[in-house]
């Protein structure tokens, strides 16, 4: 089959031949339609994030396609059912291996483009905030990276919970999404520090819930934006990783957590219980409006450097889908 | 009513006068036979801890002693009931009100004695290990302090949840009682480092819950003995709250928790729902002998400064006892 290879000297993309997957009796054969973007595609590419043991060491963590084939032990999927999955590695390719466990049905409505751009960023705001956040109706969370594909999908996510969203963006028109989204407050963050516009738009309170993708450069700032019992969820260090002052004193005083997590690297058990609580709570919310995929722009997979390059220049409002022919 | 009070000049205690409690429709008022000593009073008696806003002035966390009054609102308590529970403070004087539902009955095989050596540690064990380290069969637990108050009761739950717990302990005897009371494996701290030895213990896997009262000075061998998916709970900073390195890519690739937390802070809604649920898990323990309070020694109130020595020199193992008259 053809799939996106990196060419190990200059780092470009390039579609190139891969051996065709092959699958286990529980799996599903997948002709991929269309895969999406992820900031870990650029690190993975410059061999800084490797694929976890077992995985494709082909690019794309989220796919939507057609099934081709299923396992003999497979139940409820057939030949020609549109579907859609989060992945290990192995999206940026005309065929996927995907356990049925971790399979979701595309809502008729959508196309494999719309549907490309759900599993990753979706899945990952749901964990952080309703898993690792416990999220609850009434509480308040800043999202850091408000017009990210994580962002957006948190936004909307925030407030089907019943609570209110702070976001930071670097651009007015980023804001402008992010508040048309349902965030409460946009906080431009080249006009000054957030945590006092934090500060002033919870009265002094803080936050329940912190999604960042920063690390140091935001550390202060954000244990300063949290309320008791808050909880710092980490998912990015693209601010830097080494913080040099932590007062355990104050962890203690306000009862916070500092939760460093990532979707990837957790084992398939995690991911399929995820899948199947996501399912519950968005399938239905997706099929009649309430949640939408943010789609940034479609790019057929022979373009996929100048994808690439539209995320290196954090350009994009949501995701960024490459079409697979 | 009588009570021990401080010294603001010398910090010592004394016996004087302190004025009656009076209780609310849903409250009780408590007879206190005895009451006990936590590391808490110890800093509230420099003036380091200020009691919670509403709470007494007067120190003591927890007592056990005999209802004298019921508020007109509060069912299934007569005067004459044998009660214990935790307070925000005023367990060291001769009458204190605690709302009716943070009311504990005394099995009847314990004396006042042993009654009041369980609630601060058991239920601040119980919070750490369940609530917050969300301990399950199978994990391994890393106890420091384990011969201390809360380290004894640690011990025990993490046996009775069918997990296994590692301890670090100062003396020989010390690791010995924790040996006894269920712990697979202790470590003398005087030794040298615990991280290595605890990652023999795990067969390099690392623990999945640490509970920590000494903060900076154990961070980077806590950081480095925790398993995937491992939870650091720091509830005190004995050895300095001042950390000057944390790398939080490290917590994102090995998905770790840092919390923050204290018992005594959290609002009483925590505390009832917390009681509660600990009645359930540990009374009919308690009533068969597979839990015991452990109680190092037994004094008299009027030798409270007494008392207060053999704590601040780490010379117990389990709870000091004051007896109230």
């Amino acid at each position: 089959m053809k799939a996106i290879l990196v060419n190990e000297e200059t780092k470009q993309l390039y579609i190139g031949e891969a051996a065709e997957p092959s699958i286990a009796e529980n799996e599903l054969l997948v002709n991929v339609k269309a895969t999406a973007l992820n900031r870990a595609d650029l690190l993975q590419k410059r061999g800084l994030y490797p694929p976890p043991p077992g995985a494709s060491e082909i690019l794309g963590l989220e796919m939507a396609g057609v099934v081709e084939k299923v396992g003999t032990g497979v139940k409820g999927w057939q030949p020609g059912d549109r579907v859609f999955a989060l992945l290990p590695g192995g999206g940026y390719a005309q065929r996927v291996a995907i356990p049925a466990d971790m399979a979701m049905r595309i809502p008729d409505q959508f196309s494999f483009e719309q549907a490309a751009a759900i599993p990753e960023v979706f899945l990952t705001a749901y964990l952080n905030l309703f898993v690792l956040g416990g999220l609850q109706a009434g509480h308040t969370v800043l999202i850091h990276a408000g017009a990210s594909g994580v962002g957006t999908a948190a936004i909307q996510l925030v407030r089907e919970a019943g609570a209110t969203s702070i976001i930071t963006a670097g651009t007015k028109a980023k804001c402008d999404t992010c508040l048309e989204l349902g965030a409460s407050v946009a906080i431009d963050y080249n006009a000054g520090p957030f945590a006092p516009a934090v500060k002033d738009a919870t009265e002094g309170r803080g936050v329940n819930i912190i999604m960042d993708f920063i690390g140091a450069s935001y550390w202060q700032q954000n244990l300063q934006s949290l309320a008791i019992d808050g909880r710092l969820i980490i998912i990015g260090t693209m601010g830097g990783s080494k913080v040099s002052e932590l007062e355990l004193g104050y962890l203690l005083r306000k009862r916070l957590q500092v939760i460093g997590t990532a979707l990837r690297s957790q084992p398939l058990s995690v991911k399929t219980n995820l899948t199947e609580q996501f399912v519950q709570f968005a399938m239905p919310r997706f099929a009649d409006g309430r949640l939408i995929p943010v789609v940034d722009s479609v790019l057929d997979w022979d373009r996929a450097n100048e994808a690439h390059e539209i995320m290196e220049k954090n350009q994009n409002t949501g995701k960024i889908i490459l079409r697979i022919n």
